[in-house]
């Protein structure tokens, strides 16, 4: 029986064991907020079917998965309908893979996975900031009497990191919203990398959190609240590239919603994303 | 401006005001604790779509919805991610129908909202019988670690009113599941209402809860948990014609999935169920 | 270029041209007046490419498509948004092919289309019955204010024929409808054909219309109006049986929606049951 | 049972009754010339839905539905096949609108309802220039022999308008459409307000209609006729911009066909296009 | 990191390593000669997902896979585009399975793995009958010039095993085959199993190959080849509950399509089919 | 019957019969090697029916098909499984048309037609230059063991031409191919004609093959293997537009994927670009 090939289920040449791996995948298929489009729970799943149709190689940074350690852990079996429950459990993988010098890659799951990956690594880097690309402030204090949700996800991670919260891309948010931002200063303007930006990250370790909606919904049509007059694909790379320099020591990508995307191109947008993110950010900032 | 004819937005012919009707349909679109298959939470709209697809009148009953006084009252808005309240919320609806003397025909929804409705009921009618039709027991005592699930709700149920829980159709469960009904004597076999039956619900206010996945997949595949080996539409049919003498005093039908029926089959047999549970129950058990 | 082989475009072994054919196939694509589920007008171009998913030969029938001379016309273009227009041109190419001694079939396109046909043949067979399988009466005399429309065409049909209709399988209509079925006698029971109904067609001429809603939407779900609780497919596949010593002079098969069936079940059972009348009636009832 | 919160059916934060609001929306779904993709019926309904996904307030122009008076009438019951009765509903309808001072916003429903909006207007604004958004040129004579129809509507148009029909984004027609029109001066080259465009529309009543696929189908694949190479979102949003101090008095958004979008981005769009549009010309252009 | 939940990605329960194994489950996604209706490669994964959502216990046998030593290997990397390499692939596994005493459950993939799975188990089981449940006969000599195929492969099977070839449920072929299918007595009507049938096979080691098209379309839609007029659900599970004396060796599912089936129960119908057959055979028949 | 309006089967215009036509279109759907995203058979059908929703004129080029002689030949029967054979079949097609002065217009199928169509023309274009627009390489050497591929393609293409071949638009290939196509310098940067590449077409027979997975999945969802990046449709008119003075003497559209976009763009965007081919190179290159 030595001899059978079998279809690997990870992502895309990420075929590492946990211990030898530098970046460790994990997906969080959190799906417990969202109102009017269901289905973030299958972005995973989907995320690493459409890896296999890009290639491990990236011409732009002439760099290939497969000369690096990447180890897919899966997805997260979480409790269903328990919200604190479910994040304690993301926190808790959060911590054990930054606590082994790794560098964890979350695939959510709604945004809401963002507050729980924040609070597994806070301990060891307690000046951590936050860097969030995204369409949606998701800066509300409750919605629909609820404290914990995407939509409010932002406003709980600045109540961990302060004013060390760096919002891009956003285009959409309620007038309080707008307001708190404007004040706080948390909304960085442009869709480039520049100076001001950099001053604010550079030096200092980085949590990078793509919501997929950040792109135009012609680019990715299938997330959870598709907000028309975002990024096109090349934007968010020129964007992405422009951070090489970093320290970014986690990034999660989320709100990709399958059920939405019949082409698969969201997917397929959110595995290159990814394998340029392992790329950029997966061996320079492990450790060991 | 008065001439202008207006597609309604409501249930089929459910055309009248809360205060003059006798039977209150409400659209409990909780969807929290269902796994694989989101969506039920658009089975309410769905079913209001379906029904002006078929007719008000019942050639079977010779009755028609034109005829009685039915109102729609829309969706409940329920709170996000927090279960609790949002079966709280269900169940205070319930009461406020029910205090009424109106009968209310509660459009699921996961079936954790029965749990909600029968407590809704309990205070008013202490001797509440619990009529399942189902493919699945539902008597988990937890499940992933949260007792409150679509797979629990008849466990929690019995809880509430004891030996008075009768299961019909049930054709899915664990083995712990199984030994519990078994020993319990919940589960009814067969497809007809028999004898056996009516001794249990005769006399007693019965509240009717449909489970849509009672039915093969081949005639309502839009559920969250399809289970193949069920139901005919006529044998449900005949059943619910069989309980016409009974006091069924609320009803409600649960867990149809419209984003997993795109032929609408599911949606329109859930429309053709509601139109009948109306016509066999709405007057007949509302007072005054 | 002689040797290329290509792909025919016609239903299934009907590769014969008109002149020498003794059944004629042609597509009457009419979609105006079906109201929430358009895509009627795709049906006969499903209808073929199903076709050839399934055998030109049967077992039941011990017949074969390809023994047998049929001519596919493809789908007449009609006027868009003009339906007397529309109806006038399917009227005159159902004479056509009448006149030339030649049984039509009809592949719809919405029911209004039997109007149409039912016009086309009555000059050469005054004494026509029209035989109906369907689950709706189609019997209003008027929907929402205009004359001509699926939901009437039986009515209108019947103003031509008078007592020379017979309608099977009617699980649906208005009280309106269902009184005035009732005191006609149209209406015949059962599910078979049994001897009161041979007395109505024996030595007559019979066009014979099938609407697919009368198989339950598990079978034939892409239908316009789903009604469930409708035959089985071999409940319909008997009854044409027993029509097979009747002179069946023409055919339709209508209200096919081929997008509300992603599965393509809906158009097999059509394609299906085209082969079967066109084996059973097509040489049989054709002249020279 | 006054505390139940009801899911409102009603396009974002027009929950005003039609006596108080200076803007009405009013769902037109007339689908009855479209020939290869039906469905522009559901456009209403789903733009309304779509539209609760997106925030009432707009950060570019600083301004908030919620601060405005709009109803939303719901959608117009029209008669089936029968398009002239269909256009003068419409017709009556817009009249009775801007007759008591307010400012319509017609959701189509096919471009042909354009004539009627334009036609209930007249009487009131006899300069009334039609500004039409739109890929297509629409100003064929006649098609398939019928005169009234989404290919010929703008040719009616401008038999009642003359000279003032300004045509912008026109990218498809055919020879004796593109000489029509060549002829006439109606098409505006650009993707700009530039000054030649406001020295037609200044000072005068102006009608927008917005036919959705001026966008590229890469933003709105989901229209009756997608035309490749069109507009980016934010060229649209910008032309809108531009417009912001003209007089216009009615608008109307047409063409989205949401079956033929299954993720929703084009019903995203079409609702963002009508907040934006009621923030601009809702409230400035209607009297009193 | 020890206390990480992951989701499976195997078949319900079975989560085994192939040593400890009685039953081992493998998937052979082959679909190289399908015509129509492509995506039978798709099927493995797809019956992987469904059974998760019925129980591993079966009330019928009262029986729990839970309670069973079972394997599942995964999906073969099937080379592309060469058949007789991908079926090389396959009776090399299928050989390893057995030799190791083990019962090997394939899902494919088209029909045409049977051809392998039979070569893998001839060399062990030299008098092996081939019990085939089916809608098709399968039995054509070449299809469109090609000796390998899905509409073939009964046929190569025949010319390995001679007239231990059993057919079961056929209502499809051309004349040819069924006059092959007759001649040769491998066509068994009726759809019970009845003594006649015993007969042929008790005593013998049995490959059970079951199309999932022997269903009628209602119940599975999601097949290659839809064919009206099949099996209902409890007749397949009783036909097969009938054959538990049996030595059944070796099991194969082939032929669902899961893009065609967008509801699910294709594939839930499927799981359902393979959990009762590794309970009714996966034990009884391994070795050691 | 001779007044009878019969809907059309071919691609748009495309009406003339083959001795008379100049350009000659013809659908390869070949579907055998792609692996996840199945499917690409159906494309020429697809491109035919968008094709009717574009009109026949193009205003940028003020050309008309109407007013050329165009034929579609319909689709190739390819033998099913067996790629050697259904290769030689298309060489032999294309070189039937060539060997007429007619201009052939392949619409596949998967790219490895273009295999066969480039033998089919090199006995008669002994110099034949191989332009490829395209996001991916195709230069693996093989691919799963095999060497006939999508993915190895323009590697066996290279061995018939040599250095003759131009590679424009590759965002996407393995180490292997990126190196391979850098040493060779087939690779062209940049997304305009530019002088250098001009310099290596000029006075040459070209034949041109489009890959729909140039155009950015936005644009053409609906390929095969969509890759992230790509570009608008505009730019490929334009580089289409800037090639209209060489002699293209062939062109095959390939890839294109209708099950993976229901929004049918990615179809409309195939047929345009077939239609400007048409217009630009079908008269100019044909003989006599």
């Amino acid at each position: 029986m030595r001899n059978l090939r079998i279809v690997p289920s990870s992502f895309l040449s990420a075929l590492s064991c946990l211990e030898e791996s530098e970046s460790v995948i994990i997906g969080c298929p959190l799906d417990l907020t969202v109102t009017s489009r269901p289905g973030v729970r299958f972005a995973p799943q989907a995320i690493r079917e459409a890896s296999w149709g890009i290639e491990s190689y990236s011409p732009r940074l002439d760099a290939d998965l497969e000369e690096m350690r990447v180890c897919d852990l899966g997805d997260l079996e979480l409790p269903i309908g328990d919200g604190l429950l479910a994040l304690k459990e993301i926190e808790e993988a959060v911590r054990g893979i930054v606590s082994g010098g790794k560098v964890p890659f979350l695939m959510g799951g709604e945004h809401l996975i963002t507050l729980a990956g924040v609070k597994g690594l806070l301990d060891l880097q307690p000046d951590l900031v936050v860097l969030q690309l995204d369409a949606h402030a998701d800066l509300r204090d409750e919605y629909l009497g609820v404290r914990l949700s995407h939509a409010t996800v932002m406003r709980r991670v600045g109540e961990l990191v302060g004013d060390r919260l760096v919002q891009v891309g956003i285009r959409s948010g309620n007038r309080e919203e707008w307001e708190w931002g404007k004040k706080r200063g948390t909304f960085h303007a442009g869709r480039t990398v520049d100076e001001e930006l950099l001053a604010k990250l550079e030096g200092k370790p980085v949590y990078l959190t793509v919501d997929l909606d950040i792109l135009d919904p012609s680019v990715a049509p299938g997330v959870s609240t598709p907000e028309p007059g975002g990024w096109s694909f090349d934007e968010l790379m020129d964007f992405l590239y422009g951070l090489r320099e970093l320290k970014v020591v986690a990034f999660d990508l989320v709100e990709l919603t399958p059920p939405y995307d019949p082409t698969g191109q969201s997917a397929a947008a959110a595995a290159k994303i990814l394998r340029e993110g392992i790329l950029l950010f997966g061996r320079r900032n492990a450790k060991g």
